[in-house]
């Protein structure tokens, strides 16, 4: 096991009705004037805004409101709810929503608690943060997990450039979590969240074995937990036991629990970024369409860490070593088609693409060809294009 | 699944050496005079107060010293702590130990924040808790998982009492995690640190099904890392991956983390306080004594869990219920044999009590029968003596 630091701060508040007790925690966090973040229709006619808001009046905490967030959340959008937040003079940041609206809470809080600096620069660390105001969660997609993680995701659209900011300030100071709020998802989005935190762990957990078996055994878990509860979800959005467990699955999926004492390997959220920046899909989906071909292009230098995957997870009893770690891998890509992710580009919705394109996704997700991805299999920029290759059917 | 909160703000630093940023940590959470608590002969034999104090000295702690903690802390000497810390004007408290010198630093933060406030009225809640000083942890024995957890406990020894006190305010802002400070426990305590890992996960499991998926997941995949790591670790107490899995899952097993979403069910604990305030025996093998006539007794009424634990954790595949079940409490119990833990009151050094013994510990354990044990099967106080008695061999 190696070194590891594990601080995850956040105040979970998780079952029925608990939107309703936003107000007292924003007191409780030193809020007075609370910016209201969120995306766009759902959270407005579901009449949740509404509730949110009379909660926090009922506290007696005042609040602004910032809508229209996005997926794939855009940089302007988060600097101009700053210097809203600035002009309303607000000391506190509610994000109702999921990981684009959450995700963009975190960027008006760090933007709105250093006035007069740009917020790309703090998010390249151009600019060391050293403060933000502080950020409460009301969750409604179950997938991300920005939640309870110290991260969050950006894109810079006059770039075209989508980038993470991992930092301590990232993480909430509370996060309120009730299933129900789930439930008007459409089956393609929560496939999306699903997807997402089953990626999140298997990001983590395909390292070369370090020991680290009570980090597995949680991997494991959660993996087996959200694959079962995700079959029932994608039928049944609204089956409380199952939502339930996915919306806890997502937080426990990226708050560090699930990667503790080994290196971190988000190699292919790289080839996802460089994917939904360029045509602006779906995180999850994203993730999917590489998964299978990344997984066959590494998994022969450590098949045995693939077969122990396959059986934990998946029950296959397979003694041949490599034979096993393929069938975990096809199981795994049959399970996203299953619940109705694509794994490829053309089920992506981007068509067949071209060498050049190719090539361009290649250099994102490699910042120019400067860095190497996975630590299973060290990928340079060469291995990086074969794979969007192999995926490019 | 239940609503649950789950809030564990506690900073883990875990790996080699880390004991060495505790100045570092101590400043970064406010402090600037430290008071250190710790028990005897081996936090001073090892040189490790030395290497703490050099560590403090380093980064401008000041500090002043507060040992001889017992196991089953009494409560006077905490009271004697904290008084002797409002004298030094610390403001903060370091606990270089176990789960004895932990919450101890625990109730000598209380009582130093509240000058002239009796500490068993804080205890006994008869004075409301409002703040404390912040308290650091330096662990060096796997067991307790008070270092991360709201939860302390001390003996009243006027009264012969043992007490526990719930309350965010007893979260440590950090807790170093160093596996190499506990190679020179004995095997026996060892052993009395696994005992107590795996009851704070089976208390919390032992609960009627409430359909908490992936709590259930972490709490069997907990289980079975201590179990194989503790036979390991009984035979090689200096077995760098054997330790670090038990210390994390010390922590883990008691942060909250294996019991969200359901009731919390600690009936065993009440039975082995009540063992441990009159004999002062340790406290995990006052559990283990208990335990397995505990479950006895009580499984029939649904043997269906203790079937899917039995599956789960021991990879017993039996078909008929309330034999699976049976052989689930039976393995258990042979495990503790095999550590060398006590499963009968002669085995924990009691010898064989008398009845009138019996019935005051039997009203010890129930608030003088004012209180039902267990969720499972509701036990009164002539239940709770039956159990007893079923000890007494």
């Amino acid at each position: 096991m190696q070194k590891f630091t594990y601080y995850t701060p956040t105040q979970v508040v998780f079952g029925k009705e608990t939107e309703l007790e936003a107000g007292k925690l924003i007191k409780k966090y030193g809020g007075t004037k609370a910016l209201i973040v969120y995306g766009g229709g759902s959270v407005v006619r579901s009449g949740l805004l509404n509730r949110v808001k009379d909660a926090l009046s009922e506290s007696g905490v005042a609040f602004a409101e910032w809508g229209g967030v996005k997926p794939n959340p855009r940089l302007s959008h988060a600097q101009a709810g700053a210097e809203y937040a600035i002009s309303e003079k607000v000391d506190f940041v509610l994000a109702v929503g999921g990981g684009s609206t959450i995700d963009t809470a975190k960027g008006i809080a760090h933007g709105a608690a250093n006035p007069g600096t740009d917020l790309w620069d703090i998010w390249t660390k151009k600019v060391p943060l050293e403060k933000s105001l502080p950020v409460g969660i009301i969750l409604t997609i179950s997938a991300a997990g920005s939640e309870m993680s110290d991260s969050a995701v950006l894109t810079n659209e006059e770039i075209g450039k989508k980038s993470r900011l991992g930092t301590v300030l990232n993480r909430p100071q509370f996060a309120i979590m009730n299933p129900e709020l789930t439930y008007t998802l459409p089956k393609y989005q929560i496939a999306c969240g699903i997807a997402d935190i089953m990626m999140h762990t298997l990001e983590r957990y395909f390292i070369p074995n370090q020991h680290n078996r009570m980090t597995d055994e949680i991997a494991e878990g959660l993996l087996r937990t959200v694959i079962d509860n995700g079959r029932i979800a994608v039928n049944d959005g609204a089956d409380y036991d199952a939502m339930s467990e996915i919306m806890w699955c997502g937080s426990l999926s990226h708050n560090d629990l699930t990667g503790l004492g080994r290196v971190k390997d988000f190699s292919v959220h790289k080839f996802g970024h460089a994917l939904s920046a360029k045509f602006d899909v779906a995180h999850g989906a994203s993730l999917t369409t590489i998964w299978g071909d990344w997984a066959n292009y590494v998994y022969e230098n450590d098949p045995e860490r693939f077969q122990h995957y396959g059986k934990a997870v998946w029950g296959i009893e397979t003694e041949d070593v490599k034979a096993a770690a393929r069938e975990a891998i096809e199981r795994t890509v049959s399970y996203f088609k299953e619940i109705g992710m694509p794994t490829c580009l053309s089920e992506l919705g981007v068509g067949i693409l071209d060498e050049e394109t190719l090539k361009k996704l290649s250099l994102d997700a490699t910042m120019g060809g400067t860095i190497e991805l996975s630590h299973i299999r060290k990928l340079n920029v060469q291995d990086v294009y074969q794979i969007f290759c192999m995926a490019n059917h």
